[in-house]
């Protein structure tokens, strides 16, 4: 029994160190690995090319929070979501900058900086805003706490209609409702078949006029050339992308430089090396204990 | 006694109906002033040239926070600044966002967007940034709380050592240890004379290598010449302005392009008229009954 990580030189010797304290067999990469049959858990982005080298896989770690790219696992394989509270908490601070940009204009004085034209627009308060937060898991969660604890109007959707206590949670239903009122949309929702260009011209137009857009979903959620219409169109006003379709953006795509959108290069968080690790650490512990991995993704609804 | 606004029209018309909805006597611009000994409050911004004009004027009614551009009142006129829990919001919020937008590299990535570059940078967590607040009243406090529940490690500073409770401010000897330790320097004080020109040379030379500033103070505190120098040197990495000095910005002033800052032209807070308006009432009705005044700035303070 023992984990294989596929990384970058500098998580290979965090990852090692902390393998090593914990007295757990451990392979930095590839080419390290001497029995093949030996290795039962890989912690990976992008995984190894040819699984089928190691027979005795039982599971795969994401060190992200979205695992979409890892569907075409084998069967029989567990596919396992790094849990890390300092993870969730990074996109958790985007998603309020992001929010709180759009709320105070600042597309638009990033634009006039441009021409150094000093020119004040309205201030609106907060709790003029009514944000609207698509995906209501951890991360989701803890935006609604920040975004509420500035006086925004916050109302949540998700598939199921569930949601954290004290926040109106729209089900699949409600999502008209739950659009009509939502005056800055903030997608938080994982990639499924589902959620696949969700973000297309009929969910724009369901907005309310000049509604923004908070984007931290994943790019393929994003029809690029319908939000360009909707801004065109005054369905939106302003939009802020951690995420982009496609990913990364053309040097040359008309989102970089268009004064209605702010483009992030999907940095709205990083695994901590250290977290990773300890968090792999756990899931080998459960697995040797045979007790139930933590952070197992459904394989059916994709999260 | 009765009240006169120098303001723009729409004030004039929300302030002239809540007056009159309250019965009290109200002169919405000083054309309108038939008797000016009847005039014993005026509410503005700039007041009105000739103050002897008014010889029963008791007390002047800032509609903004800051009034050091009001220090040069006739001896006896009270001066009162407007309190507004929106206004102080408005403000928190544009801080919470400046903060958020330097933590997380918002400067480096609209420069990259200008030549489309997909570049990722390392992102921090909030617990690892200290914020250092300088200024502890009422804004400071609200600041102060909003970045410490993002899981900034925040510290305050005030001329008094006063501050809220549940967290530390540093008082006027302290000042070298607070600037230490403050990897974001968040700038909130009223201008006063011990403030005028306070961030400066020795300022940022007393700050951690490559401290960001926020500056939602007043322009006049600000040595822009020196920040510039202190952005070369690397004793700033980033900074984001609301308040510059000289204000308006002009149009070929170095700060609008420079890549390591953002400005908004004094946008942080705009007092609600109808906000105004019913504080003026609230002072009106202080003054009626004899009791002491909402709002009164220490003119030997100046704040």
């Amino acid at each position: 029994m023992a984990l294989l990580l596929t990384s970058t030189p500098e998580r290979q010797v965090v990852w090692r160190a902390a393998f090593a304290a914990a007295g757990e067999p451990f392979f930095a990469s590839e080419a390290e690995v001497t029995d093949p049959g030996a290795v039962t858990q890989i912690a990976c982005w992008t995984p190894p090319a040819d699984l089928s080298r190691y027979p005795n896989l039982d599971c795969v770690i994401c060190v992200g929070a979205g695992t979409d790219h890892l569907s075409d696992l084998p069967e029989g394989v567990t596919l396992v979501r790094t849990l890390s509270p300092g993870l969730d908490a990074m996109v958790r601070d985007w998603v309020t900058m992001a929010a709180l940009c759009l709320h105070r204009d600042l597309p638009a004085y990033v634009d006039q900086a441009r021409r150094g034209a000093w020119q004040a627009r309205p201030v609106r308060t907060a709790r003029s805003r009514r944000v609207g937060i698509m995906g209501m898991g951890r991360i989701g969660a803890l935006a609604a706490e920040s975004l509420r604890s500035l006086g925004f109007e916050v109302e949540g959707y998700s598939r199921s209609g569930r949601g954290p206590g004290g926040i109106k949670v729209h089900g699949a239903d409600g999502i008209g409702a739950f659009l009509a009122r939502s005056d800055l949309l903030v997608c938080l929702m994982p990639l499924t078949d589902q959620t696949r260009g969700a973000l297309n011209d009929a969910l724009f137009a369901a907005l309310p006029p000049g509604a923004m857009l908070v984007h931290a979903g994943r790019g393929a959620q994003l029809d690029m050339d319908a939000m360009r219409r909707a801004l065109d169109a005054g369905h939106l006003s302003t939009a802020m992308l951690d995420v982009t379709n496609p990913e990364p953006l053309p040097p040359d795509h008309w989102a970089w430089t268009d004064p209605r959108v702010i483009v992030t290069p999907h940095v709205a968080a990083q695994t901590d090396a250290a977290d990773g690790a300890a968090f792999a650490l756990q899931v080998v512990a459960a697995a040797r204990a045979g007790m139930p991995l933590p952070g197992v993704v459904d394989r059916g609804l994709g999260y």
